[in-house]
């Protein structure tokens, strides 16, 4: 069997490989036909090259430009839906619908549409004028970006079709895309429709490049490369504190969403009022995408009483009841069931299921422990561990003091949620307590809603302090502001009026952009007089 | 003579230190009368758990009390002017008139009541609310922030008055203040007026603290404790990334500005047009401050011709007729003729000056040297390399071509400026081939105008690719984006009117507070309906 080419400059090329792989159905561990080169340093050297040759005309590029690639590659990838969505979900068991078919997909396309939007319109350049001093400002592109995709998110956060790469795009940037291993196939399938729409749009050739896998070391070496302009990373901590260091000596910004724990804070009038709502809610978010969401609730709290316990019965009865989906890998599923073991070291104790299922595909029972908020006092790292997939702590304290005391040792989530009583004001007096400890360990705090299912909102944060993110300032999902991660301020002093970028000019030919005008928001084709 | 006191916790406390230093006045190298402490680890330790303290209760003080704190503060400060400028000028060797007290004091103030107003007004904070969704965020305070200020600026950049303190405070975060080791008198006189400040305005005691001095090592690990929220930076390369290093573990940004050599070009029209002029602009650009400005301008591009030559002698005539003034320390100096000793090893002449001045103070002659564009191009980096100080290099082209190769390899600047012809188009062409390789590598691009004078506006970039910052999207001068540093972005996912913060709320009480409601900004008391 062939192996599979990259692209790179435009052109689909033979890798210098030092290695291939194949990817494998986690469902039946099968592996399947594709053979996919690991790419050496001449493969990296060469995409960077094209990269910094692309961002010099995408510099030039106007943001309808941007906008018409954007558009057409999301029809290309509609027309390609079905084999798309077919290798995703042979690459990862997630099910083709509705996971895949009727959630993720969709959501890509409107991402990349919304991206689209975003480019055309042009407000999210952020064109600042000074008009008495004639100094204007606004965002330009950074330079090339190398979008490093997750496991867990074949479409929506992969590096050629995700929000990385729709944000590094519409913000003018030519992206190196470094394929997640675990889905090759779903990869390739998407830079051809890339590649397809580049030509269609006339963008220049290095615009999208994608290349399958490299070995650790220059992985590490084309993420400092001083041709790049930013690196956004999305995965586990180890490996997004390794590139980082490696990007200690080059200057550039290193965006990474690593681990999370998003806990869920039920207060006792929540559960008092509607403890199986709150069952089955809880369920469906631990478990959707078997636990392998980055705002998967890995971490519960409430209060000692009848009614948490009749809760952690009850998730273990569906736990135990509900089929088990399988994990995205070998590596994923002996991580999770280590982690399990790590936790029960730490003292947390086994509700329901700890053990790898038998049988063909990476399965592990849907897991609940428990463990007293005391014992998280004494062991607040190793009971807060990441254990990625379908299992969850809960965590049960005796009074709001201990409550308390738990929050203020969690480290930082890209999300936190808050249960409480619908009717009455009984939950009052605890949340007022509890919110402001919460909120600056959280970029998105909830009231009675799971974290899970994340939308494509300009006023979404899906960030979070560190260890969630690298910098809690930016967030990885949501338009127009997710661009913003890829783009360098640009001022401009006493430049000619016609030497200006046209968004920077006194008249300018856009309608619907928003210029902040001597400190006021407006859009106008010409500043005021 | 009795060791000064640190700023910790509302108090003035003997420090934990392990020696002392003083500082000299540079123009006489005369040993200033304070003892200051270099503090060890548990004064910083004392600082970082009272800032974590104050960040907990500035977490809900509003914009108006911060407000109250800084001009509180800007109006003590006005109060204490006189010696607090006499502090200033025998410690730096700058002139008290106009350069403290005509020009950077003033704008110590300005920026200082910018802050207030910005604090105020609330805009910065980019409340963006998603109504369909009921999703809303904005900027909050990021934390503890640790400001290390430079040499060359003791008011306007001051650690504790300068501008990343003002958007560190405007932000809603406690500043610990490390004083640089050139200035403490000043320092400390300003640290008594924020004190005061602090106290008038009742805002929490950790909200302004200062250190005088810490050891590497304490520096170090002071900037990886977790309990800080973000770290600035502004100083040389070298000590800067160190510190970036030291962070890498931590996960906190770290935002340094370093070293710049702020190219300017002088094209063939501009030249032939006005070369008398333009040498005069340059030499008081070259010579402000000593050639101490970050934005100083350290190399001179032109073609090479008879009006280029004319411009070197020129240049060279009023560098040596004018006089000297003195450098910042005995380091500065040594580190400025190396540098120049460099320069010359790397192939450019010397054509005026390159000697240390015999005598008293830190002085050196104003240096000229020069160089050919094809050395630059065999030694870019070399020829290239900062002199911090009242040296410039004056690089010859022999062709367009040779001229669009230089600035091709130049790294990252804070500034960039073209001058071109007033009249005609001779330089359109050529302009137009520079400004594009220009405007990536520097943050702010000028037209006809020295880059030293950074004004206090919305839309200045005191910024740039790398090295000149180690992240391209923020400026350090500017209200309000610089305060955007030291934001985290917090999100509202379905939370409940009543528990938002006030300017995520549907009725507001700010009128000024612009909002981007579903897609458009407006200042309004209540969303539309």
């Amino acid at each position: 069997m062939d192996t599979a080419q990259i692209l790179i400059a435009g052109k689909w090329l033979a890798a210098h490989s030092d290695g291939t792989f194949q990817a494998k159905n986690p469902a039946t561990e099968d592996t399947l036909p594709g053979v996919f080169p690991v790419s050496t340093w001449a493969d990296c050297d060469a995409a960077l090259s094209a990269a910094v040759e692309a961002a010099k005309t995408l510099r030039t590029v106007d943001g309808e430009q941007l906008a018409a690639f954007l558009e057409a590659y999301a029809d290309n990838i509609e027309s390609a839906a079905d084999a798309i969505i077919q290798a995703a979900a042979e690459e990862t068991g997630f099910p083709l619908a509705p996971r895949l078919k009727d959630v993720e997909f969709p959501r890509t396309i409107n991402q990349l549409r919304q991206a689209a939007d975003a480019a055309r319109e042009g407000s999210w350049r952020r064109a600042t004028l000074d008009l008495e001093r004639n100094i204007r400002s606004y965002f330009a592109p950074i330079g090339p970006v190398v979008v490093f995709g997750p496991n867990n998110f074949p479409l929506a956060f992969n590096c050629i079709s995700g929000g990385d790469f729709a944000a590094a795009i519409a913000a003018g940037n030519p992206v190196i895309a470094k394929a997640h291993p675990l889905h090759p196939h779903t990869t390739r399938l998407l830079a051809i429709e890339a590649r397809k729409a580049i030509e269609e749009t006339h963008l220049p050739e290095g615009t999208v490049q994608m290349i399958y896998h490299v070995g650790n070391e220059d992985g590490l070496r084309l993420v400092s490369d001083p041709r790049v302009g930013a690196v956004s990373f999305t995965g586990s901590r180890a490996a997004g504190l390794r590139l980082k260091r490696a990007t200690e000596n080059s200057g550039k910004p290193i965006y990474l969403e690593m681990s999370s724990i998003n806990p869920v804070i039920f207060l006792p009038g929540a559960v008092a009022e509607r403890e199986e709502e709150l069952v089955r809610e809880l369920v469906d978010s631990c478990l959707a995408g078997s636990g392998q969401f980055c705002t998967s609730p890995n971490l519960i709290l409430a209060l000692e009483g009848a009614g948490t316990e009749r809760m952690i019965r009850g998730v273990a009865k569906i736990f135990s009841e509900r089929s088990v989906q399988p994990l995205l890998s070998a590596s994923t599923l002996e991580r999770l069931h280590q982690g399990i073991i790590a936790l029960q070291a730490a003292g947390a104790k086994l509700v329901t299921g700890g053990e790898v299922v038998e049988g063909t595909g990476y399965r592990h029972d849907n897991t609940l422990l428990r463990a007293t908020a005391a014992q998280f006092l004494a062991a607040p790292l190793d009971l807060q561990r990441e254990a990625f997939g379908n299992a969850t702590l809960f965590v049960v304290a005796k009074d709001p003091k201990e409550l308390e005391d738990v929050v203020r040792l969690m480290e930082g989530s890209l999300t936190g949620s808050i249960y409480s009583a619908r009717s009455g004001r009984d939950d009052d007096a605890l949340y007022s307590r509890i919110e402001p400890l919460l909120r600056e360990k959280t970029g998105r705090l909830l009231n009675d809603k799971m974290p899970t299912g994340v939308a494509v909102s300009p006023a979404m944060n899906h960030g979070g302090p560190y260890p969630a993110t690298s910098h809690p300032g930016f967030t990885s999902v949501g338009i127009p502001y997710a661009m913003t991660r890829f783009a360098a301020l640009q001022c401009y002093d006493g430049v000619r009026q016609e030497r200006l970028p046209d968004i920077l000019k006194d008249k300018i030919s856009n309608p619907h952009t928003w210029r902040s005008i001597n400190g006021a928001w407006i859009q106008c084709l010409c500043v005021p007089s």
